[in-house]
């Protein structure tokens, strides 16, 4: 697709745009998430209180913990369809729809500040901490009723986008617009516990394994955690169980490097590194051929466990000595 | 003690009875938590603010990890000193500061319903998710001025007492005031680190063996988990190290009651206790003669560890069958 003229709204055009039109496919990124579900769900309540028709449209399958707002919605047959993107970033995001769609968005609501301008209009708030933030003020700008179930998928894309209040994406607005929604019959707590406190009894019983394995290297400044192909066999636990555990490795006190091990193949393992200033997760996991953010890289590696361990470890250690945190002549 | 007469004050009241007087000393509860010390230190920093002294006295050690507004304060010698407590709903909670001030606190001032009215005045209001939340008003009220330090404290108490916004004691006033609170140079995310996503060595390792010590009931709707003295020994972890276990056993998908057993003594054990609608863990700990709040609750058992054990799960067991979850019939 080529790069076309991507015109910036703001939130009145964009209130405009959407009255001006009537039928509505809504988009949302694939590995579909708290925001990009709660603003598709949240701006698909607020049209059909304005009396227009709407879908929404999501590349993967929607977890059945989004289930008290994220309905089933009547596919639209109308020539005169309107397609809206909303926290969709890149046009690559759409997955399995981008063929179909990814070239005639015509509104991207978003609030990442790397949006790579794919849609013809784009109402972009790079200081909202969640695209959420940005539909409720669309809704507000629009006089559209809020109605509960509405207030529920606009928190969980808040919640879910902050880590609950947790980060530093977190404003003052962000705390205002959370004062408004748990006005509405929410049970915010519930919410909160299904997006955050809600572990299987199985991956319980793996972090048991996995904190089993925990080696300290470099004075205590990195931390090795491995989840081996047994542990995944014996507990049950498969991919989307084990986001959370690279978590465990960055939590630790004095611990500027995480390693996560997990085991992919009989002689393949994929590496978490989570890392905290000055180290810098990307360029260890690039020397390896890997790459990532500053804080969160990830490089998939051969060999035996070992072997390894071995090799991400001396990554580690070097990346620790450029940076002057360790050194290995103090040994 | 005999019980004295309790005068209940608004906020208008308590702050008149802080521009009334010129000395104080202001007493956290035991085993200090982020809501307590935010609140003491808080209320320190704004009577200071109106050239009043003040001090803040904890019965116990002040943890580390709140030193970024839990400085030492000067030791005030005084024949005219007011003794005010924040936090604290029972005088017992004063620990070794109860012989000397149990019986002379002025004003307490507390979110907990339960508070037994100890104190010769009472600012309570239960619907705070805080004490924090009660100070930040009773400063605006006095119309001190909020410094960073200040409002660094508040939000800590804020932040601890909710789990970060998590429970069902945040209401739409407690986002209001976080809202205020974050505007201040406090680095919110910081704090959120510290307080919720950093772990000592020594505290993964303990966790381990209490993951150990998992045991289900009640058709998997019951966790169990046990902290034994030998367990606290071998890790070195003590009191203020344990607080976040209890958080594991309210974790686990379809549990409603988290049950956390932690040895105190050779024959005494302090049960915490973790429930979720519509269970109420205030009346189950209330029915073997403690208390607390209906989702935290708490009592101290004698006993051996099989006895107490099955006294916490028998009460918990009949709070089940009253609330309808479960049924002994059903087996």
């Amino acid at each position: 697709m080529s790069k076309k003229q991507c015109k910036e709204l703001n939130l009145r055009a964009a209130a405009k745009f959407f009255k001006k039109r009537n039928n509505f496919a809504i988009l949302t990124h694939s590995s579909p998430d708290g925001d990009t579900l709660g603003a598709a769900y949240a701006l698909y309540y607020g049209l059909k209180e304005m009396g227009k028709t709407a879908e929404v449209l999501c590349p993967d399958i929607i977890p059945s913990k989004y289930s008290y707002f994220a309905v089933t919605t009547d596919h639209i047959k109308s020539d005169d369809l309107t397609v809206v993107a909303v926290d969709v970033a890149d046009n690559k995001l759409f997955g399995a729809l981008d063929a179909e769609f990814g070239g005639r968005v015509e509104l991207c609501i978003d609030h990442h500040v790397s949006n790579v301008r794919y849609a013809d209009n784009l109402l972009l708030d790079s200081k909202a901490s969640a695209a959420c933030e940005i539909i409720y003020e669309l809704l507000k700008k629009l006089k559209v009723n809020i109605n509960d179930v509405t207030a529920k998928a606009l928190y969980t894309g808040i919640a879910t986008d902050t880590g609950c209040f947790k980060y530093s994406n977190v404003t003052a607005k962000t705390h205002l617009i959370a004062s408004e929604l748990i006005k509405y019959d929410i049970n915010a707590a519930e919410i909160n516990r299904i997006m955050f406190d809600t572990k299987s009894k199985r991956l319980l019983q793996l972090e048991r394994m996995v904190l089993d394995t925990a080696e300290y290297h470099f004075d205590d400044k990195c931390i090795l955690l491995c989840v081996t192909a047994a542990m995944q066999e014996k507990t049950g636990c498969s991919g989307p169980d084990l986001e959370g555990i690279a978590v465990i490795s960055r939590s630790v006190e004095g611990v500027l490097a995480g390693i996560t091990v997990k085991q992919t193949g009989d002689r393949e393992f994929k590496i978490s590194l989570r890392t905290f200033e000055p180290l810098d997760g990307a360029a260890i996991c690039g020397s390896l051929g890997g790459g990532g953010h500053k804080a969160a890289a990830g490089v998939t590696l051969e060999g035996t466990l070992e072997e390894v361990k071995a090799k991400i470890l001396a990554a580690v250690g070097e990346g620790m000595e450029k940076a002057n945190v360790w050194s290995s002549a103090d040994k």
